[in-house]
């Protein structure tokens, strides 16, 4: 069974309804969100997480904003209250470009509803909204798919896959990026072990892609960080994929810390470095790496656990949240749209705007 | 202030006091060991750690191993329980050579010595080991030393220094061999940071390395492994520098499990990597790294922390202890007896026996 992050219950009276992450793996409990303060707070505290699913969730949260207007009201003052509803929601994660992306979606959706029909009523506007919000949804749904069925033909029976974070279902509201490759593998009964990089600090890999994976009944080990480069000499591993959080125009990769060192050691190994991540990754404003900000996070990640201090008082410690993976480093970007070995400008851009390399 | 992990305390009847190092950084706990079964457990389940703080403990195993003998038995018997109680002491380590070599040396002293005077009394023969045990120490506080002395000159002004795991005074009874060099560059007034791998699963880097470095006045910062190669291709860290648990006669290096992907990512970024180790970490009887035993742990050590699961229940982990650098990727290996620069089978025995490369 391949878990389902979020998913809208009912009509426009409807609600949203989340996997709580904050508690898994100990506890799988679901969320009612029923406002669009509930689903902030969600946001906030990570209980979801991911880019394509936290997009998902803001264009359902436009659609809870509206939840308290009676069907007299003008459709015009519903534009105002979803564009400060917008503005709410997206503070709640100040770096997560998708959150946008499908707020200013959803919203140009309304005005030009509203532009095209002025006399609609507002039950009409907040139907056409859920429409487009289903459709934001179901779009990732086919994008997750898609990228599964684009990457699965790299992996092979017999395989010991290494992936780093979670790239998975509980990210997107489909069936993830990276993890899609291997639940599309499993469908097709090939044979794999998956090694999941616990991913210090925050252990996403050990709590969540761990849990996904069991769940869906494919053979997961955790590993330590450390561990990946000896696995690899060991032969335990011998194919890489992760997720992708930004890819540059020339195809070099922030992802989530660690990253950059498994890519340098599959190299070393002889071993392909695979990418799976929607189109909508690339930032094609940004030429290379070299652009990409790295957000440094709170050191209590590090020196605490579980509100547990690990480290002695006074000791700092460095918390780069995510790293740039070279693209020259990279075998192949597994998109929605198709597959780019040997990633560099052209070949990004071909696909991007053509599509020529589809397979 | 540089720690001392271990003393023994005391006459024949004494008793060894070590530093909890399960207790580390939180409490500053000592645990007085007045039976080898305390002592056992103490070296299991890492209360002590480190190859040669092991040796020395190992040593005084053997004189508390003979505390309930009286007077009146025969030394020959005695010689028979020293073996029974090396062999269970041998059995809490499986990888440790110098617990080995140390159990050995102890031994062979007293079967000298009963056999040279097979009339002596047993408090005479405790009295034996009780000096040997205490040569074994101080030649270990002297290692250090000699250690940190041969290795300062690789420490420049303005380094960023990576060190993984701990090899420092809490794993030796003297100043440490990774850290000993720092200490020395220390005491030289070099100023230098050091980057402490936090080093999982169970964090003696965090835990152990950052709070004597931090006792002893040098600027440290904690990282999590994953971030290593990231903080190199920054220029963040330039030199690498760890300890070692066994070398073989080619210089393939067994240590705490991510080195192997440490000397490799230095490599990748033209940056020395360095092993300081004494040279009883030489065992010579193992050609290559390809013969070394990797000492597999527990999962639980992965799946939990600090007794709270993080992983999902039913999945597992793969928790090898150590791993193994190739001798070609490592710059220099500092001993006591002098630096071995580009280490191969040739170099190593040069200086092991003829001391010729003694610096």
């Amino acid at each position: 069974m391949i878990v389902k992050a979020l998913e809208w219950i009912g009509g426009i009276d409807g609600f949203l309804e989340i996997v709580d992450q904050r508690k898994l793996p100990a506890d799988f409990v679901k969320l009612k969100c029923r406002d669009v303060e509930t689903l902030f707070e969600a946001i906030k505290t990570l209980a979801v997480r991911g880019a394509p699913a936290l997009g998902v969730c803001a264009a359902y949260g436009l659609v809870l904003s509206l939840q308290k207007s009676s069907d007299s009201d003008d459709p015009r003052r519903e534009l105002e209250i979803l564009s400060r509803y917008a503005r709410y929601l997206a503070s709640s994660r100040p770096t997560a470009v998708n959150l946008f992306w499908a707020l200013e979606r959803i919203q140009a959706t309304a005005q030009k509803f509203v532009d095209d029909r002025p006399d609609a009523t507002t039950k009409a506007l907040r139907e056409t909204i859920l429409a487009e919000a289903n459709a934001v949804c179901r779009e990732d749904v086919d994008m997750c798919r898609r990228i599964g069925e684009n990457g699965e033909k790299f992996i092979n029976e017999g395989d010991g896959i290494l992936t780093h974070c979670n790239a998975g279902a509980l990210a997107t509201a489909g069936q993830g990026t990276a993890l899609s490759v291997l639940f599309e593998a499993h469908k097709n009964k090939k044979k794999f072990r998956v090694y999941a990089c616990e991913t210090r600090p925050l252990l996403q890999g050990a709590r969540l892609t761990a849990w996904e994976l069991k769940q869906a009944g494919i053979d997961v080990t955790i590993i330590c960080d450390n561990m990946a480069g000896w696995m690899m000499k060991q032969s335990k591993i011998n194919t890489v994929i992760t997720g992708a959080d930004r890819i540059a125009a020339n195809g070099d990769t922030a992802n989530k810390i660690g990253t950059y060192s498994l890519s340098i050691l599959a190299r070393e190994h002889g071993l392909p470095f695979y990418i799976a991540a929607p189109s909508s990754t690339f930032d094609l404003s940004i030429k290379s790496g070299k652009e990409i900000l790295i957000e440094q996070r709170a050191a209590e990640e590090i020196t605490q656990f579980a509100r547990t201090q690990i480290a002695p008082p006074g000791v700092g410690a460095c918390n780069p949240a995510f790293d740039v993976t070279e693209a020259g480093d990279i075998t192949a970007i597994i998109t929605e749209k198709g597959v780019i070995e040997k990633p560099d400008s052209g070949s990004i851009l071909r696909l991007l705007n053509c599509g020529t390399n589809k397979q």
